[in-house]
């Protein structure tokens, strides 16, 4: 199956792949490429997207799109990206291959087989090339934190680096403090290194994941690749039906970014979907299942301790987040303290052996405008701030999941109190979503807190589409949110004046001021509608020269207006501003009359 | 013509259209219907949006949508609304009817028919009832804030005060205290009064306009009746192309909601789009064609004086207001001070004849990140605030316009500074937009920012479609522009803490708790679609009261195993709550055993 077969991004550039600078030198404009940038080692290349401009200047944007997007690689699906990491990995020579945990049929709920049943499209093993899980070897800490605590820049480290346009030390300063994590899992070679971390751009997390109800393996792996063509940095897979680990190998076998999950899930279908049946052995296997495959980061709801159901009782909605009501569930039919929490140290040694992050879930999140900051909600937090601790003492790299709905004058509260009381370490959120009243617009609501929380220092934003609360997402669901939340990430971005990051908006605002439309386009977040909006109205080839658009029409346009004051009044723009300059000094000579008496 | 010929609203409601309390009686379930809070007279009825709940509750919402949405009433585009206000005005025996000012050809751009030409679609002259215009008599004060200075609580007053939840006379103070405007032209009878100040709701304004490039009449009709379905609170018709005239006034008789303008556009297409050849006197003519006809409230640029041109000089995009431009090259190529601030005590008398608000336009304001905050849109702020004073002294009511694209570290400077220089007069800002990178998304990326400028004190926000620096917004961008909006206005009414704001979120999370689908529908800001996404996954029927949806699944639901937990553990929320105490007490006395030992 080709790239093309496997229905990976589809746009305009696709549908004319893009031939790298060669097709450039046949004279076609291709308005952008795939290039790499070396680091210090040749098999350190760091993909960045190249916009080719009509003026002939060029702009570098951060690319998570994968090897998809590069004409001169060929991508399978059935045999997954190439381990790009695997030698770092293996050079370090402190992990070792070993037989891993034996497969089992419940890892894929067969035992739910149907008569119709079995599993629907993609051959249940993953048919690329063989491959044995990887742990550390004699209790060797192998995490990236581990190594940033003993000094050492690991390719990595250095590889965002690079892509964030910062020095190595830098990032692993970051790190070693706790205030960035880097998801990397010893069985996940295939990922293109990236950093989450406030000193960092903000990043954005798309979830996945087919369910009881519908979907499939084929469209998990497609809602993948193109979450990230549009700029995914994470994508979770939240899958909750059957073909649960075969469609995660999929999944992992292909993403170029770090792959989360909520290993509560699995752990439930395989007790039949009784919370009460769960056991901390069964999610103990489940955890070894997920690591051995190469899971990056786990949300783990060990935050959700007996004690604080009953503070969710006088709630508007109660306990919303799945794995926060299965473990409330789990509490209170035993009525017995939580088994993630129990056994939290003995999950640190598992997750330190593959480098697995943790996102310590905030089961308690508030699900409507009501239950904002209450105090389920902090409670948690307070626990989530000590086992954070704990994992440090693992070497486990840690982020904190946070909310939910929250209207916009409770946001800082939720920043500042995590960050005081994780020491530092990077906020994960769900929106927050502002406002409880616009199903089918969340992404919306929540696209505005998310920005505004990414601003005050979150380092990653969890999407959120226009079916939450109503549906599962669709490829164009998908879109939209990993669009609104790449909106809400770069706005942060500009607001905490991140290096680099205005250049991009000065790019485009200079394009549209110079009608190059073209440039517009290629420069937006999303150029296919930008080009498709604009078409719209004005769908001649000449309009996209033409020095004025459908909004004011030819006579009106206020940017030609401007430009005609700049022709009128010099070349340059130095020119112009002294032309400007000096007709306002004969106005001011001229008295500077003020025409009208301005009185109090 | 009738309502539905006019192609107004067109929801799965009004297929079916709402016959009022009538057929419920009947035993259908509507979801809701259009009701009215009848005030101090019987003339004074206050429409809203009585939404009925399965559980037997109801919820009022602030309703904009006019006589359009009440099945009782027959309505006729071609004769237009009622004049609610009528009786009003006239009792109030200070303004008359006169002659009014000659029609003539160019009002409409005739002198530029075409061979093919001639008016398009719709008669030249509006067929409807016959009507002369009515100004101030004998140099009466007959605004909104000259009664509110005299202690006089209007009908319009009373109106806007049982919309608001507030008391009259918090009505009549705000206005006269120059914080608040109620925008009504004597010539617009039709309008519901609405009222635009920090203490209310916050409002949107919805921009429709045909262009010289394309849309016709009826369209710009139907954007308006649609856009105010939707919640739009206002309605610049922002015409610049043929029929000008006749467009303006088939929207004024038929606008619920006040309609702005600026007058500039049409005044440039008596001169044939050549700035240079603008004269007060063509401009003072057309502000006093328009004040006939009704327009409410008018956006003008007299605050880009000639020296602040040079200011625009080295910005990354110049001067992107149509209007700012205009003014721009006028000023220059005259090298004269503007014509429009030079006359601005005369143009405040017109004004004040026909209780027209100003809406003081920045024409400065920032087109691009990079020019945010700058120089040029801070001197002309200042200005503004020197007119809004000179307004105040003519009694016309004044409302000040704002950016444009602001980072969102440097939002909160725009709103503080416009407070403190115009004297608490409302702000009414264009988003402002976080971002120039995401044309074909700025509805999102203004509308953070607008939802963020709102909760610090923005009175009015106008939208931002889709289509934004790409080409004219059709149907679908009207109302997602407008619901958008309605969103950020919304989130902003939460953060202010704006009594009864939060009691619809809470009722849609009370439904969303306890899986009334149909509730959640009919309360959502856009009930048709949140109904289509929902059916998207789950179509049938049965589904619209099952006790889960197509994100989890039937095992999985957290709001069904938190509804569960409170099953288990008491009937009320009272009794869950008791229950959950003793058994945290139980786990409290049994020495609260903390399974892990807790270290730093």
């Amino acid at each position: 199956m080709t790239n093309k077969d496997a229905r990976t991004p589809a746009s305009s550039q696709d549908e004319q792949p893009i031939q790298g600078e060669k097709s450039q030198e046949a004279g076609k404009s291709i308005g952008w490429h795939k290039a790499y940038v070396e680091g210090s080692r040749p098999d350190l290349r760091v993909p960045v997207r190249q916009v080719h401009l009509t003026n002939g200047q060029s702009v570098t944007l951060y690319d998570t799109s994968g090897p998809y997007t590069d004409p001169l690689i060929a991508t399978d699906v059935r045999r997954g990206l190439a381990p790009l990491r695997e030698n770092w990995i293996i050079a370090r020579g402190d992990t070792e291959e070993y037989a891993g945990r034996p497969a089992r049929p419940e890892d894929d709920g067969i035992k739910h087989t149907s008569p119709r049943g079995g599993l629907r499209n993609l051959d249940a093993v993953f048919p690329g090339r063989p491959r044995q899980p990887r742990r550390s070897r004699d209790g060797k800490a192998v995490t990236q934190l581990a190594y940033a605590r003993r000094g050492e820049i690991t390719p990595e480290m250095e590889y965002v680096a690079i892509r964030e346009n910062v020095s190595p030390e830098v990032v692993r300063e970051e790190i070693e403090a706790g205030r960035a994590v880097l998801p990397a899992n010893v069985n996940h070679p295939e990922i293109e290194p990236m950093i989450i971390g406030k000193r960092f751009l903000v990043k954005v997390n798309a979830n996945i994941g087919n369910s009881a109800v519908t979907s499939s393996i084929e469209e998990e792996v497609e809602k993948m690749t193109w979450a990230t063509r549009w700029g995914a940095d994470t994508v979770m897979d939240l899958s909750t039906g059957r073909n649960i680990h075969t469609t995660r190998e999929w999944v992992l076998r292909n993403s170029p970014v770090p792959i989360g999950t909520v290993p509560l899930y699995q752990a439930l279908e395989k007790v039949d979907g009784r919370a009460e049946e769960l056991t901390w052995e069964i999610y103990k296997d489940t955890v070894i299942e997920q690591a051995e495959q190469g899971v990056d980061y786990m949300t783990v709801h060990a935050g959700v301790r007996l004690p604080y159901v009953p503070l969710t009782a006088n709630r508007k909605t109660g306990i919303v987040s799945r794995g926060g009501s299965i473990m409330a569930a789990w509490c209170l039919a035993h009525h017995k303290e939580s088994f993630l929490y129990e056994n939290f140290e003995e999950l640190c040694e598992i997750l330190a052996a593959y480098d697995v992050t943790y996102s310590l879930g905030d089961g308690l999140r508030p699900g409507s405008i009501a239950d904002a900051n209450d105090e389920a909600q902090f409670a948690e937090l307070r626990t989530l701030g000590e086992l954070n601790r704990i994992a440090k003492r693992f070497n486990v790299q840690t982020m904190i999941e946070g909310p939910g709905h929250v209207p916009m004058h409770k946001i800082k509260e939720n920043i500042d109190l995590q960050q005081e009381i994780c020491d530092e370490a990077p906020f994960y959120t769900l929106g927050p979503l502002t406002t409880d009243v616009a199903p089918a617009y969340d992404h919306i609501t929540s696209g505005i807190g998310a920005a505004m929380i990414a601003w005050w220092g979150t380092a990653m934003l969890c999407y959120v589409t226009p079916k939450e609360h109503l549906g599962l997402p669709n490829r164009d669901d998908v879109k939209t949110g990993v669009i609104t939340y790449k909106i809400a990430a770069h706005a942060a971005d500009l607001a905490k004046g991140h290096p680099g990051a205005q250049e991009w908006d000065d790019a485009l605002s200079d394009a549209r001021f110079e009608f190059r439309w073209e440039d517009q386009f290629n420069l937006a977040l999303d150029p296919d509608t930008a080009r498709e909006f604009h078409d719209e109205t004005l769908p001649a080839e000449p309009a996209k020269t033409a020095h004025f658009c459908s909004m004011c029409g030819p006579k009106f346009c206020s940017m030609k207006i401007s430009q005609d004051i700049r022709r009128e009044h010099g070349g340059s723009r130095a020119e112009i501003e002294q032309g400007m300059a000096e007709k306002s000094k004969e106005f001011a000579a001229a008295g500077n009359r003020v025409y009208l008496p301005i009185t109090d």
